[in-house]
């Protein structure tokens, strides 16, 4: 083995506030050898930055909560680099939960064998956890229809521009909005993206901001924020709208909300809305249809796919500060190696 | 025509807190003649009332709001005296918005021709607005599946008492857990209706109470109240659980509620919930067999029909104030002739 050494960044305490890199530290322990049966000794290459990393911090949610003193949770794409399992070989990839290290050995059954491609980015991005959210929250939970009105918050992220863009390739004549948290933002979804209108919601009280770009209500709304987003997008629902839940950005970093948004539940009710939680393994099964569909997008230039690559495991802990913060466009990741 | 007058009860005041029977005043008035094609003037016999009649107040819904200085608005059964339309005749029994008055001239398209029937008031409770609520609410909207833990609020009142029995009818080994104001209430659930257990609401707090009962968790919450109970309710539920969103009875009688449960839409997300709005009208096709199996399940005594039946027009308005304080057990309606 070439490294001699595994560094790896350990969650230090659990932030009660917001996260900072004070939160995190670096050390450095040895590669560690492969004994278990069915167990993968793994090289990691990208690491995912995703919000619900922060989330994992509050307590368990789909996956038990990271703790202090523990080396931080994160999806990966990695090489195997020694397997005990008959599935994998040396040299495969996968994307496995690393954790934040060089080196981590995970178990063959929470590991996922990916195609070698490249650029291997698009394994987190269009082909990974992003794209597939996207694509299955939108089409599978909230099944717009041809000529809907279809709006999504944190848009400019790494999930809103797959979302925005599949509404454009799937759903003919539809109206996309995005709700975006700058003007630069708001214009690039709309010039290089191909969104019909955007909200820049920290510019603007976003209810009325939506009665303006969508006069006629709103059909879909994929939900990437909560709150107070959530609250304006839920009175200017149409009749029998759909909302995909993916995620409450707005309510991961700090303390737990007090309160959720007005309207639950008698607006769900007047309105016959349809609210569906979802994470990307729900739907196994339509996974290699998704796949398919989204390959055929970029191949067509219907999806432009946006990623934004940090080098270097050290500064994984500002890069997802940083995500926090709506630093950046497109799919955040940390290039190891 | 046998009466010279009409009696109208009209709101004269929208509350602003809780509803009293100061907001309606009785007025006479002539029977009104019938001059439009394609209308009915209908005998007003049994007028429903429901939580819902006060959410009419508080602004626009699936239906217009009742403005002060009109008939109180309510759906009720009532016979056809005089017709201009070919679809109905002198003698028909419909279910229309009458509002709560003897006679009224109601559009022909918005009246529904019933099946005549004794008792009538099954017309407005098992084979009407309540049961169907319950049914489609239930079965379409929540899907339970066999070994589920189902839980109902307002379980005594007119929709409750038809979700927990359709639930044991239909849903093989389901737990069935009802939540209702008195331990009276409790008991006669359990004892009279096959409840499996029950949560007396004013008397325990809630979340602790669904943990002691369901230690399983719950698959199915048919929310008929919103608010604090709906908030318990998120909280235990299990990943994939469903919520049909049928009312918000703690949210009608008063100002509107400043905020939401918590935890929407974070546990919607990480427990993958699903919550649906509907109301009865939503499924028109599934009505026919709908009705067919509330009418099997009663005639095999699986549903015991549970009527509240308050005698006099002019009695409504303490009738309705007494339903929004839980004074009834099943469908509380008022007889008029």
């Amino acid at each position: 083995m070439a490294e001699a050494t595994n560094r790896q960044i350990l969650l230090v305490e659990t932030p009660k506030g917001k996260l900072g890199s004070e939160h995190f530290k670096m050390t450095e322990t040895t590669v560690p050898t492969l004994s278990d049966e069915g167990a993968l000794l793994v090289r990691t290459h990208y690491i995912s930055l995703d919000a619900a990393n922060r989330a994992w911090m509050q307590g368990a949610t789909y996956r038990d909560a990271v703790e202090s003193g523990q080396v931080m949770a994160g999806g990966a794409i990695a090489e195997v680099i020694e397997s005990k399992s008959s599935d994998f070989a040396a040299g495969d990839l996968v994307f496995a939960d690393t954790g934040w290290q060089d080196y981590a050995v995970v178990p063959a059954k929470a590991a996922q064998k990916v195609p070698s491609m490249e650029p291997k980015t698009h394994l987190l991005s269009v082909y990974g956890v992003a794209g597939l959210t996207a694509y299955f929250g939108l089409l599978n939970c909230a099944t717009p229809k041809a000529g809907e009105t279809i709006l999504v918050s944190a848009a400019a992220g790494s999930v809103g521009t797959l979302v925005g863009q599949i509404a454009k390739a799937a759903v003919p004549d539809c109206t996309v909005i995005g709700i975006a948290g700058s003007d630069e933002k708001c214009q690039w979804l709309k010039d290089e993206l191909g969104f019909d209108a955007t909200v820049n919601y920290k510019a603007e009280p976003v209810f009325k901001a939506l009665k303006a770009v969508a006069p006629q209500g709103i059909d879909v709304y994929f939900d990437n924020v909560g709150g107070d987003i959530l609250e304006a997008a839920l009175f200017r629902m149409n009749n029998f709208g759909r909302i995909a839940c993916c995620g409450a950005v707005s309510q991961y970093d700090g303390a737990p909300p007090s309160a959720g948004p007005r309207g639950v539940p008698g607006l769900i009710v007047t309105k016959r809305l349809n609210l569906r939680g979802f994470i990307m393994s729900d739907f196994p099964n339509e996974r290699e249809k998704a796949l398919k569909d989204l390959e055929g997008w970029v191949a067509e230039g219907k999806i432009k796919v946006q990623e934004d690559i940090i080098d270097g495991l050290e500064n994984t802990p500002t890069a997802l500060v940083g995500l926090l913060a709506g630093e950046n466009r497109g799919k955040r990741m940390v290039k190891v190696v």
